[in-house]
Order: C-alpha cells, then sequence, then structure tokens
C-alpha cells in the first residue's frame, strides 16, 4: 500500500471570486488551502478541480484516477449538471470515497447518495462551536483530544434531514443554544462517505491544524481499500446446485 | 388510532395485459389481488393506481391521503416521469411508508430513496425459495413462523446493491444455491420503507397468505405514527442563548 | 390490542429516604411520581418494585407479568443481585421492553445488555439542559417539538461509553458546553430498550409534563407486540432438503 | 505502521487432546494450525493461549500485548473463568480487536459483549456450505470472489440471537436448507469484533486458504489504529462555558 491516495478537491469556486471578504480569508481558493494542506503530508497524490471548468473538473478520467473526493459548494448547487453527479455517483459506488464539507449537504452528489433532502438549520452570527468527539477509536479521529473548539463559526442545527448514520463521530455544541451531527459516514456500494460540518466560507476554519487533520484522516478512512472489486457478478446466474 | 391505514397499492400493470400467462395468474392485475387481500382486513381504506393512468394515478391529491404506498414495477420503470418520483419521494421524506415489492427493487423511487443501484442476482427457473425470519419479534413478522417456504419463484440473489438495512427481517434460501436479504427496514426522512423480494409475475406468490400476511404487516410497520409532524423547524433561526 | 401495557417502574429508593431534600422532590419516591404520571394515561396498569423488597420486587412472576420495564438506579447499582439482573435480561430478550432512567446507564441491567461500560462525564451544578429532538416522526417524540428545555439538570457530556444506538432520538445540549445522547433506541433478542437521559434525583425533572410524555411514549414504544413469540426454533434440527 | 500486529490465538484445546478424530484433523490444534497460516504472512507476531494455561494463558501481561485476540471454544465454555472474562472484555473496550470463531458464538467473552445468548439452529451432519459475501469492498473480503465454498461443515442457521450486525460480511446458504449471519462485526468501546462461523473441529475448514484468508484480513481489519486512546476524559468535569 505505498501507492499515494489520489484526491481530488472539488470547489464551488465562486464566493473567492466575488466576495473580497472571502478572497482574504482563502485567496488560492478553498480548494487551494486544502490542497496545500494535504500536500504537506506524505502518501496524498492531490489535485484540485472548479464548477466552471469543462465537465466542472471532473471529467471520467480524472474520476477513474482519484481515490477520495471532498467537495464544497454553496451557492451554485443547480448549476452542477446532472449527468456529472451521476457519473460521481457510480464512482461512489464502484469504491471511490467522498468527503462532503459544510454546505455540500445540500449538493446534488450528497442528496442523491443519501437519498434525503439533507435540510438543517442555520445562522450567520457569531457563534462558538465545539466539535464533540463521539467515536473515540475511530480513526477519523486519530490526533484529536476531547473536542475541537472553533471560536467562530455558521450554526448549523439540528434536525438534519439526513438518514442515520453508520457511525456518528462528531456532535457539534453552539453557544446560540442549538446541537448537530457534525460527522457522519455511511457505506453507498463499495463506497465510502463522510460528511463534515464546518468550514463557513467567511472564516478561517480550514486554517485550523485540527480540521486539516481530521479531513485528512477522513481521507484516508475513506480511500478504496484493496478489496474493492472491479466488478460484482450480477444479472442473469446459472444455478449451482442442480 | 382507529381511522383506517390509508393504501395505495401501485402496479406498473403491462404484464397482466400483455402476456396470457400473467393474466391468468393474476387475472385483476397484481394491484387487484393485493387490493382483494388487504380488503378483507379491517383497518384499511385501499385504492389502486397504474402506470398508464393520467399522473400514473399519483395525483398531489391522492398521495396526500395515502399513508402508505405499496408499489409493484418490472418492465417498465423508464417510463415512469421524474416528477412523479420526485413527488413520491416528498411524501415518504413527509412521513407516508413505502412497501417495495420484487422488481421494485429497480423502480426509481426505491432508488432514489436509497442512493444506490439496487443491482442483484436472477434466474427465472424452477428454483425453490424459503424466506427464513431473521428478526423474530419484529412487527413484520406478525403470524409468521420459522420460515415461509414458497415452492416456485424466480432466484434473487447476492450481492444485493443496497445500504446496510437499518432492520434486517428476512433472508432467503434457494435451491440453486443462492442467498438474498428478502425482507429490510429503512427509515428516509419521516418515512418507512419495507422492501418485500417474492412475487414473479409469473407465479401465484400474491395469492399466498403467508405472503400477504406479511404485506400487510409491513403495511402498519410503515404507516405514518401520530408523531409525523407536519413540518419541521429548520433553515435561518434566532439563537436560544445570548 | 385492547390490553393494557403492564408496566412495572423500579426505582433503587434510597435517596428519597434518605436525603431530605429528595424527598421534598419526590415525597412519594421517584417510582410513585412516575407511577402517578403513567396511571393518569388510560392504557396502562402500572407497579411498582424497589430495591429493597424481597428479590428487589422482581419476582420471576413479576417479571412474567411485566410488558415493560423503567429502571431508575444511582447510589446502589452493586446490590443488585446477579440472579435478579440475569431473570432481567432473559426477560428481556424474550420481548419485555426496557426504560432506562438517567443514572441507570450504569445499572448492571443496562451493562449487561449493551456489552459496555456505558461511562460519561457528569457534574452536578446548575446547568441549563435542552434536549433536541434528531429523529422527528420516531413514536417516542409523539406530541414533542423542536426540542424540551430544562432549567436546571445534571450535567451528562460525551464520550457516553455505549454501541451506536440504532436510533438516536434525542441529542442534550448543555449549558456548560458538553453535548449527549441522551434518547438512545436498541434491540436485543426481541426485546426493545431505550435510554433516557434526564431524571437527577435532586430536580423535580420527573415532574415535568414532557418528560413524562417521552416517558410514556417509550413505554408504547418498547411494548411487547403481537409478533413476539414464546420461544424460538433453535438447537439440533433435522434438514429441509434431502 | 511497520510494528506487526501482536496475535494471540486463544483455544479451548480439548478436543483435539481427547478425541483421535479431532486429532487427526489438527495435529498442532486448531491454535497450531491458525498460528502456522498467519505465521507465513508479513506483519503478524503470533502467539498462542489455552484454557488450560495457568490463567487461561491470558495474563494481565499478555492480553497489554496483544492488539488482535482470536478465541476458538466450544465443550468448556463454562470452565472460563469470570474474571478472566471481564480482563478480557476491559481490553476490548479499550481497543484489542476480537476474532471469535465458529462454536465462540457461545463463549462467556461473545455473549459478554453481545448482551444476548446467542442462540442458534445447529446440525453435524454433512452439510455443503456456501458463503455469500454481502459486503464486497469490505476490508475482510479481500480477495475473496462471490463466495467462498466448503463442501463439508456443520450446519448453523438462524435465528442467530445476536444484535444486529453493524456490518454484514457473509451469509451462509446450505444444503439442508438453513441461511446463516456468517460474518458479522461490531464496534464495543474503542474496539472491534468480528464474528465468523465457519470451523467444526472435526472438519478441515482451517486449512482452507479462503477461510485462512478471511482470518487474516479479519485480524487487519480488528487490529487497533492509531486513533485509540490511553484513556478518555470521563467523570466529574468542570464547565467549558461560564
Amino acid at each position: 500500500m505505498t501507492a499515494p491516495i489520489r484526491v481530488t478537491i472539488w470547489n464551488e469556486y465562486r464566493h473567492e471570486r466575488h466576495s473580497e471578504v472571502v478572497a482574504k480569508v482563502y485567496p488560492e481558493g478553498i480548494h487551494g488551502t486544502l490542497a496545500n494542506a494535504l500536500g504537506k503530508e506524505e502518501g496524498y497524490s492531490v489535485r484540485t478541480a472548479t464548477l466552471d471548468e469543462p465537465e466542472h473538473g471532473l471529467t471520467q478520467e480524472v474520476l477513474d484516477n482519484t481515490d477520495v473526493l471532498i467537495w464544497w459548494g454553496h451557492m451554485a448547487h443547480g448549476e452542477v449538471r446532472d449527468e456529472i453527479v451521476d457519473r460521481v455517483q457510480k464512482r461512489v459506488l464502484a469504491g471511490m470515497g467522498l468527503v462532503a464539507l459544510h454546505s455540500a449537504h445540500y449538493s446534488k452528489i450528497f442528496r442523491r447518495l443519501l437519498g434525503t433532502e439533507c435540510d438543517l438549520k442555520w445562522r450567520e452570527a457569531d457563534d462558538h462551536e465545539r466539535l464533540w468527539v463521539i467515536a473515540h477509536g475511530h480513526p477519523i479521529t486519530e490526533g484529536i483530544g476531547d473536542y475541537i473548539e472553533l471560536e467562530h463559526e455558521e450554526m448549523y442545527g439540528e434536525p438534519f434531514g439526513i438518514p442515520e448514520p453508520e457511525t456518528l463521530v462528531f456532535v457539534s455544541w453552539f453557544s446560540g443554544g442549538e446541537v448537530f451531527r457534525s460527522g457522519c459516514c455511511y457505506t453507498r456500494g463499495q463506497g465510502r462517505i463522510f460528511y463534515f460540518r464546518p468550514g463557513h466560507e467567511t472564516i478561517p476554519t480550514y486554517h485550523n491544524p485540527e480540521i486539516q487533520r481530521v479531513i485528512s484522516n477522513s481521507v484516508r478512512w475513506a480511500a478504496p481499500t484493496a478489496a474493492v472489486k472491479k466488478s460484482l457478478v450480477i444479472g442473469n446466474t446459472q444455478p449451482l446446485e442442480k
């Protein structure tokens, strides 16, 4: 297993180009910040893709060479073309990992894979967030203590319209009085999905080393193992017994 | 809870009209057979709907007055219009139960709600099927003993491309050597979903009293409880703490 | 289903007899308060049992005639005799429901059924608690809005050393900065288990109508259905095929 | 992660010493056969332990230096001392993996960790078994195709009295007409548990390379990750907020 994990970081990349506030926080784009963070570690081969590239940067060739896809989107979910969503869904079912960040809860691909609306409460204010580790011992929590503290973040609150997570890794506490299931694991087909809540575009959350650590851990967790099969035996079959 | 459960039985209703073999087994259509079966019991108000009716018989008004939707489809999944699938999905998330029968594993609505392809093995031959109860004590198994025996059925075999069921109620044994997760429970939003495997169109499975019993049980299980809320508090919200 | 649900409310009943503070809050004991609350509703037949009765009030005859057992214990978990714990476990596996309240997280019977230590953080102070509904539509949430507010409660915080709940119904927010999985559903054998967090002995939580409502709902949810079988076919068996 | 996984293979080791039939199949004991199999692969440091050694070979020192414990027992479950079961349980909750083989379904440690009786059907005859992979892509299935074929095995049949597995990896088909959940994953505390069905003492199942492969895979899967914490922050705690 010495081959690097091939990560594609997909970002809508609109806020950063249209808002000075956001551009100051993420001058290279959210994808750029995350690429730098993962790039510092060994064992990753990182590329990025954005909405306004041809095929949103997610050609079949790119996806075929992606082990884990990270997704950040917010204001333009509706502009993601359905055939690209189909393509990404197929790759996840075939074993590619997906890490959906923050407002990606409303992305077409996340809702497609979960089967629900993925609604929630939200508030842009000066909330303080504390992400409590629920699943101690889970690989996504490696290097994280009892909780992660974020001085300022957008609030997301329950009810979060998702199916029951297979593993609930984090639950957030917000100073405004809400809670949220902030780290959620799913399996779909041969692929693994991790939803991770923090990361509003106006706040430097993705510069936080602990948040970077969780994202890095989740990429390793979501990467396809050697057990993933190129194809499964399905369809019309002959009996094995007389 | 004396109000009857309002059941809508949806059937593609093509095989019965195009094949004499099927018409002999289900002269009133699969929906007719199931409607008669449920109609004999107290506590149900049953109607039917079919693919070739306007809006596939699933107008907003019909769905708004449906507690549990039973779905049978096979040869014409692709003809079900996407806006009707959207409508059904919304109703399930809002609390309507869905019982997906046999080849409905490949229906648009079932795949939409599960997020996967729902592939499987199959064989039309003279297989013998035995459905073992896995979840004894579960309401869907009321009145069913250790297993249900079906002398002839189409074979469905693993791998079945579904997310891990929340409760696995039945597993089938087939004489040809295969196994299958034949009874699977899910929750999506406020709605409950039950997949039940048996029921090939050329075989009188839906005349079998034990199969009818399971379907009847699953309708009761999937019916929305008094806990279902008309709307949830989501979206932009004010803090509860200062 | 017109037969009433037979509820046995078990209480350690030591704090109320040894502390004036507690006795003022629960002059009839916690079990008495809960019995009064359930007794006001239709459909329950309620009795109580306490630690210092012979066999802790849980004779085989009592358990055989109990559909749902509610459990409150705190300072004397170790005094509960193992053979009584064995007896209760057997009844749960055979279909009796169990509702474990507050400090019952550390009771022998709860740990026995879950297989873990059920550790947690705690603090007796002046914390404010807000229990958010996570599983809207679940029968245990009937009549409960977006959340339940408790002005004063003991704090319980994550990590809570339990297996992943089958359904997570409530998550608590505490003013001191913690979160907790406050409503957790499990199935063990044919029996259903609900853990519900609130209810420190010095605080009038069990007089709160919403808390009473959740407990009442959970009793209905945990009650054995008509599907529960007196015995299962296990052990040495003959083949069904040649 | 170059440190080897420290595996302790525990075997009751009675059948092999008391029955010539079994001794011929496993002349070095079941533990010896498994130790040889794992020993051929890189990355494991293997030791064995048996019932009749002092402390059943499971001293605190041995357990403290065990990453994954494999368990085979059958005729003498009752002789395993409760304080050793306590010790093993604590280590699993603290992160040690446990692989329970075949008749270990009835071992004290397995039942302790699951909370149920773990009953099942069985038959010693000339059954043929086929283990179907349910969870393709799961690390435990690496190197395994659509199914594993075992010409002769003891039959185990449903109902299997276990909590719903977190991941169902294998389901067995038996020629006598039964099915069984043969590969089941659980998490308890920080530890991972895998139950794997095959391996009757009179049959050379543990010499089968595919069965050895599954056991080897499951050891890797169950091994504690670097995320496992030596201790968790529990007990009485100060508030984080004013």
